[in-house]
């Protein structure tokens, strides 16, 4: 596991708030403490995608955060990304650890336990696993699974969770307090008056309700 | 320059034809002796696509064919194919071989001299150039070159030329006398009554127009 995994996790979109590009949202999250960066934009051109990822690659290089690459897995190659994160149709986790190697973190999203155990077994480094509250960010994305689910979750999973969809600034705490090893945002901070704030906020709202986790003996 | 980079070469597009899958397509050029394969599939997850390409690297390594990804890189590298076929707005062609390496053929689509030229500068082994011929197959196919724009990359460029747009068993000894290295087909194969057939009687006319060409001197 790597230890730096845990915490906030902001993804960057670019296209929730006009004016704001992936380099304006990642340089706010790390500004703001965020140490865990994911590059998501599902329309942008390879070529495209593969020059905003050298830039983030190198921003969050200069501070030691991770970065991580949604979906394409040549990119994350090819700029020395620390992981990805592949959904139910992409790559399977053993193709994709032959291109990155042992290192890599590899995240596979999951919406239920079936999936999450599964995820597990076929050898993720987490679990991404949600809708946990209703989102508008993510069209495609299923069910709401609730706080409860993604708590069985992170007690039947022996590798993080990474809590995603819905979360905010009221609720990351009860997320953190499931057991989740990190939350993942994005209109938290990307549609966020001040996204530098509302990343600190996010982060040390994040780290009370694990406090309670831990006070908890989990 | 990959000295089997040469003659017919064949796109698998599942969709010409209902019924007659990448592998059928594959096995039908392979057993007319067409010795390039490339696998073309604009809408299949990445994860089947990855198994389809895993069959093709094992029928096409079986008879020494020549196995081409088109557009997915990542896909390419875990398979071990043999090289890509990128688009102008896929990743850059030194990103390309960074990931698969130097002896992988990267094969880059231009429309224009000026793309060719410029896919020869990247850096390419080959250009597929075209639509030469009116073609129905792929629909952001831009205008139509010609013979004649053919002729002049031919001679424009070092590396070699993959024709390619309506390549029927009618033209396709012109595209060779033209001066391309290989002509690229799809439909020419997938929709004929016997693709074996017509991949015997492709590859014998594009070596027809070829000797006319080698007769003139080039």
């Amino acid at each position: 596991m790597n230890a730096q995994l845990k915490g906030l996790y902001v993804i960057t979109d670019q296209e929730l708030y006009p004016g704001r590009s992936h380099i304006d949202i990642a340089a706010a999250a790390i500004a703001g403490g965020c140490r865990i960066i994911q590059l998501r934009d599902k329309k942008a051109s390879d070529r495209q995608f593969y020059f905003t990822a050298c830039e983030l690659r190198d921003m969050t290089r200069r501070v030691g955060a991770l970065f991580l690459v949604n979906d394409r897995v040549d990119v994350a190659a090819v700029v020395g990304a620390d992981g990805v994160n592949i959904g139910q149709t992409d790559l399977p986790v053993d193709a994709v650890r032959k291109l990155l190697g042992d290192d890599a973190i590899i995240g596979v999203s999951a919406d239920c336990l079936e999936q999450a155990l599964e995820a597990q077994k076929a050898g993720a480094d987490y679990v991404g696993f949600g809708p946990v509250f209703p989102t508008t960010t993510k069209l495609d994305a299923g069910e709401v699974t609730g706080l409860d689910e993604l708590a069985l979750v992170c007690q039947a999973v022996d590798i993080p969770v990474v809590a995603i969809g819905g979360i905010s600034i009221e609720n990351i705490a009860l997320v953190a307090a499931a057991g989740a090893t990190c939350a993942a945002v994005v209109s938290a901070v990307v549609c966020a008056e001040d996204m530098v704030r509302a990343t600190e906020e996010l982060q040390r709202k994040f780290d009370e309700g694990a406090i309670g986790t831990i006070a908890k003996g989990r």
